[in-house]
């Protein structure tokens, strides 16, 4: 494991993502703060998922890849954008660039799935494939960027991007409030690839709720975040094979999201696909929400005990909805307690 | 088929509507309204989900039930409430009881979902289960609510629960606003049973939306209101025999509802169980909404050509999410156009 280089550029601020926030009123879903009183009953505790899955392409993403390129400069902007992804990036892109009606470049793994391809060219995006054995995929998008003027929006090591993602914090800290929640969370579970959702989130709620334990959540296996922390530096590690979670597969700390990281996650949790899945069964049961597995890993944290919400309040990030329908089936398919 | 008696009570107005929706502020969930741009690609036009299966229990039963409680007076509300269903108004009634602090008794056919009949109870519900086919449930609660002076929440036939689905259309008023559409709907949608969402929601957008087409969506052979509609007088139907659709099988359209509906909704249309289970996956993979067969019957006119939405737009309201899961996951698996 070797460390990857730390970025010590500048990360967003309150104003920054106060800006976001305006930048995508009336663009993306303000999702509910969800909350089911027989679960609850269940854990003896509070748990309250926000439901990003519900948000516009169907994850966070496009929260972060619609503030980016709203923040690039016209003249930039008008020579479109490039990205890589084999999932909710792309399509986040592919919706924001349409909206700002540029043209988008996706760089995207010739063994993506298929849906996730097509879905991607449905938003009207340019899609380049490549093979994710041979190729690489940043070199192949700074070519194109080179070549045409477009600018990279990256998937979580960037500013504008994390600011999108921190919207949600400023969300939760107002719907808490609707709800009459007025004490902070005691546990703010989020998941965990590059590090951008989580390092938005808790800049947004720093001042709001300072004493919020912040604890992330990844798939065994790809859990970098959880053991840089540990280690109390980035750490990378070698890939152990297919998961289920797989918009969760960044196998090392994003630079900007570990600066954030060091100084305000609490810890790390790893978790494994059987515990995703009961979580993906337990979402569409308790609150009627579609999550993908990775986007579920929150939640899996909390129902696995994991996280401890005995007597406390809880929220739960669910990041993302876009999940194979036969995998969902599965999912509901599989023994659980009821109610 | 001989018509019901024709409620003559009064109907609520804009002004307790508006009070329901102050009585509900931080009680129910102000459900998103959703969208997604590919299908709307597909539909050639534009299709918003009124997202009710987020509601709190489920579905939209909560806002009638909790308003009809608020509003009996603090004596009456003392000594309890009763009410008689199989399905989404026992949990709504249960739950909002709870929250009152005070006792609720579900009247619920012995043959009901085991998973309906104990989420009804561990919201803390008193269960009466009766035989569908030997004995009358409504004689049964009425008893019950002699005996202990409970009062009975009617299922749709009652103005504080009229108001209080109304609320739904409120918020849909608003929320077109916020995402900046400033013209009516060409087209409203709903399912209907009784007739309590349908005719609240025409009530609470009379005055914003008056030229918007309202149509209801029944099952197949349990089309009561449309079959009114045409007829011009309440009709009652025999009931064909069972519909994936549960929460769907009043055979007769509600009182009250019926004053509304004679004078405001423009048509209906039934629906088959294939077409239910065609939206419910539909729903899960654009909107990531977990719907139940009859909360899906909305979507699964429009997606079925039976309502006209190319160059239009459309709101269909998506009422419930309490679906049987092996059901959920035969949705899944049932092919469908990607994307």
């Amino acid at each position: 494991m070797s460390a990857p280089e730390v970025c010590t550029e500048d990360l967003p601020g309150r104003t920054e993502i106060e800006a976001a926030a305006q930048r995508l009123a009336g663009q993306a879903v303000r999702t509910p703060l969800l909350e089911d009183r027989l679960l609850n009953d269940r854990l003896s505790g509070r748990l309250l998922v926000k439901a990003e899955p519900l948000q516009r392409t169907g994850s966070f993403k496009f929260r972060g890849a619609y503030n980016a390129i709203a923040s690039l400069q016209e003249a930039d902007r008008a020579r479109g954008v490039v990205a890589f992804s084999s999932g909710n990036h792309a399509q986040a892109v592919a919706a924001a660039a349409r909206l700002f009606g540029i043209d988008a470049t996706i760089v995207m793994p010739a063994d993506a799935p298929a849906v996730k391809i097509a879905r991607t060219r449905a938003h009207g995006a340019r899609v380049v494939t490549y093979d994710r054995v041979a190729e690489d995929r940043e070199a192949i998008a700074n070519t194109i960027q080179r070549d045409s003027g477009a600018s990279l929006i990256r998937p979580y090591d960037d500013p504008a991007v994390i600011a999108g993602q921190g919207t949600i914090g400023l969300e939760m800290v107002d719907q808490m409030g609707e709800a009459g929640l007025s004490a902070p969370p005691d546990t703010l579970v989020i998941c965990c690839s590059g590090g951008g959702l989580s390092s938005g989130i808790a800049l947004a709620v720093e001042t709001a709720w300072p004493d919020t334990a912040i604890v992330v959540v990844e798939p065994a296996g790809y859990d970098a975040m959880g053991r840089s922390i540990v280690a109390g530096e980035p750490v990378r590690l070698t890939p152990p094979g297919p998961t289920l979670c797989d918009a969760l597969t960044v196998p090392f700390a994003g630079g900007r999201p570990w600066q954030v990281a060091r100084r305000r996650f609490t810890r790390g949790v790893a978790i494994t696909d059987d515990q995703a899945l009961d979580a993906v069964s337990e979402a569409a049961r308790s609150f009627k929400l579609v999550v993908e597995p990775g986007g579920a890993a929150a939640i899996a944290a909390v129902l696995a005990g994991l996280i401890p919400i005995e007597g406390r309040t809880v929220i739960a990030v669910a990041s993302g909805g876009n999940v194979d329908p036969a995998i969902h089936a599965q999912a509901m398919m599989r023994p659980v307690a009821e109610p």
